[in-house]
């Protein structure tokens, strides 16, 4: 069988990760590139990876009549024009989320992915994990019937640089989007308001850089459910990532994973582990998976599990977001298209 | 010792748990009369507790100069007369929650509590609770930190009759008062502004009787925490009651109480019990405990542990949600007052 | 309705404990006399309960006609006699554990029992708790099929004084004595083999005084199932009781109750409430629970649920388990008798 | 860097496990040799991991200069041939459990292994798990104090073809040896004496065939600790792997891992995951770790964590283990050395 042959666009740590889950996992894809605009941030990664090229031009992969697919592992304000390249050079695309900040360029991504007739599968990859999957499967089931009230907690066990805070997008665009993504996913439906309550609790430094680090965000879905997410950039014991689905027969909730199952009772009272520490830690199987996936998708020619559409409601739903929170008021999907 | 001699206005369901609190488990307090306004309400009740007097009308309990407390349990529309007529008589007072729909006929109520220099304890039982109250204890210990999020989860297992949701005073008054009581339990502060989404996702019939049986409602306190309640009227898997306050240092939360810790595990799953079925399974204890301490307070001459204006407050937050919920936009308490 | 008249013998702890029960849960009887050889030590009892009659002599309340029942709760040398004055006076007998520490003596008052055909319950209160009750429920209704490993963990929070250690008759008497009658209750079949590894572990002065503090008993049961029960006189996390049953169709375990749900999260780690300390607060409601029992069996002249063969099954076992400790074999049960 | 390079002897399932942990997690080594005495049995393997020679004799790889370890997953029969083998051949050695099911060869592979100098690890991967190593680590850190009693429980999900039990050993050298292994781990100490209450319940063929299907095994440790195995040929809610330290200071215990931490509550109850189905589902990470760490061994020229001597020892008790429940007594391991 020949292979699909991979280009991974950034040599960051997320561009890392898709390496490892392609190496160790994908037998039905190698990685023939890897590009990072600074040369000296691939380091040993090619050799490590066995990756045969390396390059500070992404230009050189997509112009490579090989190469079946890019993974888009840079920073958030180059996905779109690279994603726009890519489609233009034909080639499939994963890319990171979120797609853009602006919705306008966004929309261009999409517009060139379609013109183009090639794949395109967004970083969402919580829906891959084994625990969202698990409620997402017995949502979809009948299991708890119609879906009445849906609860996320996504916490952060610290939060990012306030230098990065600043170009970040807010928190919105880059923290709840993930959270955007999992009430559409576990709904099976479409946000249609949106009311935040919102505040600077965790770090003023953050709050005088224009954002919040802490929040309650309402969501009012198409189909009735209503749903509430609450995030915080610092939960000191750790990365909280819960869900819960409550409906007409019943809930289905997950909890963390832990490093272990082991209990410990003493005199001081019963101890058991903490969540799993980050992302890196608590999703490294749903990377895997959603990669996995998009191989699957590219190879068999079958629709991406995560579009390109995935990819622009979460940015409709963030900037409705933090037009309610500016203005203390509830925001329907509807007036920021 | 002289016991403290009390008397029962109301011989419905919350007025016999009182009493079996009192005779069983309060040595400092003795049942001298039981009135209801239907007398056949009564039926083997005084005898069955050995309540040597009963009336259908609660002014011979007042007018009994050996009377030192009563406790008001019957309907809310009689709660505030009730409490008003008890004060001017000068007998401590237990009234059951809430203690009106109208915020005029609480004041009216505090007010003549606060010319006789009478006690007045009002029955939000959850803050007596085992689980809260370990919440509690612990966030006042500073094992939180600051609070930042609260979360409250409060659903029945069934929904009342729609007759009884006519004359409810709505869910808000109904239900949720008790949810607005644990935020300001919980926090330890005054709630500043209220936002609603609600929604008739149970029976229809709710809906068109003017009200709503599913909520997500969220507070912005005085001292800077976010809460979120969800309400529904009815979870089928029984009364779920859970908290969690969640801060700068840590978060601690219930999960619900069940009749055994036994788990089942077959080739079908794992299976555990589902949660105590409703509120007098459930919050027995509480109400047994609320009642000992209106009675050491009574005894002692100390302040009741859950004051006038811990009946007040939630009722302004009720109105608020109201209004909130009509207008679909966060309110400020302060509108309300 | 007729109350039926209760007297007391033994007015320590577990006399109280009975007090209490009957008192507040058992409407159907009253406590008509208090027994102790040492009158001070009924202080203010009698009093507190509303127990019209005191005496140091408890043929007195033997003597006297209108008493219907006695319940035995003095030290456990004077259980057998006790049995056989009461038994002779035809009075219902409530005995606590164990009825004597030879084998001999039991026998004798169990004749005394059936010759007077009166009612016989003995103390193993832990049938009537929550959690074994819904095990054993779960096994008679054949929710794991056919037994075939049963584990039961019983383990005190802090050995007793030593001078009671002396006079105990041993941690298989004292403590095991539980368990043994628990491996009966659920397995429903007989004990055939003992076999024991113990051990001084916890204080050398248990060991000097000729007990054991450490024990690992297993038993082979009629039915075929094998069963192992741990004891420890020293679990500093507090009173650790639990039990499994494993079968052909799955298993049913129960963990320790706590006083609270509640889970703390922090820097430190995830910490849940250690189980309740010591048998009156782990117990307390199955205490209740067997006194209404045996006053219903009483009342309504059926059989008590716990009969004087379930308190001479246990002392065979003991005496057996004693056997195979200081022999270091198996030893079976009618090896003993 | 210079690569390890790795030949493995037999090419059945758990062949493959390691033949997956070297080539997605241990970039330190590299497979060269793939052996089986069918070759057929190979099949596409060796071009599935790109494995460059396959050969039916053993010989071969042992023959080949640059050939560094070998990995022996053949059957049990062949263990201690081949280890001998690879000893004279100066090969580093991996070798599955049980190294045989006949002290006397176990002794002579350890002699060779000796006197060769080599490096020899046992696969008693449960050592390398993430719950019983985090209690392992407990243990050694003192946070129980000193261990008084151990809890193994180990049960497979469905006996094994009873054409296997015939050729396996006996449970005690299939299953057991495990336990056994991890009484010695958790412990820190050596077994004394062995006692055995064993059982056919689970499947009567299994008896016929001179085997036991259900046993609990008490174990005497040299420190002191008394511990209890127990064991079944079939759960059916699947594969349970527990296991529970208790000591001076206090108990750490684990529970079984599970595909998700989700929980559906429905007015039938509350349902949770079943424990993973059987050894590669559970313990996948501890087969990846032990060869990461004998890999680590071979390069660093460091001790292996799983010696000869740890081979050797369960033998031992297996046999003793195997006369106690022949002849229904306790037996001392120095009984059969």
């Amino acid at each position: 069988m020949k292979k699909l042959k991979i280009g991974i666009i950034g040599a960051g740590r997320i561009g890392k990760v898709h390496a490892i889950s392609i190496t160790n996992n994908v037998p039905e894809a190698e990685i023939k590139w890897i590009a990072d605009y600074k040369l000296e941030a691939i380091g040993t990664w090619a050799d490590d990876f066995g990756i045969p090229n390396k390059t500070d031009n992404h230009m050189d992969i997509l112009n490579d009549p090989e190469v079946d697919a890019v993974l888009i592992c840079s920073s958030t304000d180059t996905h779109a024009d690279f994603v726009i390249d890519a489609a233009k050079a034909g080639k499939h695309i994963f890319c990171e989320k979120p797609v853009d900040l602006t919705i306008d360029k966004i929309k261009k991504s999409l517009t060139a992915v379609e013109e183009a007739g090639v794949k395109l599968q967004i970083g969402f990859n919580r829906r891959f994990d084994h625990n969202f999957k698990t409620i997402k499967n017995m949502v979809v089931d009948g299991k708890i019937g119609e879906p009445h009230i849906i609860k996320i907690t996504s916490r952060d066990p610290e939060p990012p640089p306030v230098s990065y805070v600043k170009v970040s997008g807010g928190m919105f665009n880059d923290m709840t989007i993930h959270d955007f993504d999992m009430a559409r996913y576990l709904s099976g439906s479409e946000v249609e308001e949106v009311y935040v309550s919102g505040a600077v609790l965790v770090n003023e430094e953050i709050g005088k850089a224009g954002d919040i680090d802490t929040a309650l965000i309402n969501l009012k879905m198409r189909n009735g459910a209503i749903c509430v997410i609450d995030n915080s950039r610092k939960a000191c014991y750790g990365y909280d990532q819960r869900a819960e689905v409550f409906g007409s027969l019943g809930k289905v909730e997950s909890s963390n994973d832990r490093a272990s199952t082991v209990v410990l009772s003493t005199s001081e009272g019963v101890m058991s582990e903490k969540p799993l520490y980050f992302f890196l830690e608590r999703y490294m199987d749903s990377f895997r998976d959603e990669m996995k996936e998009f191989i699957e998708a590219c190879v068999n020619d079958t629709p991406t599990p995560v579009t390109g559409n995935d990819g622009l409601q979460p940015a409709y739903i963030a900037k409705a977001a933090k037009l309610s929170y500016d203005e203390n008021r509830p925001v329907k999907i509807s007036e920021v298209k």
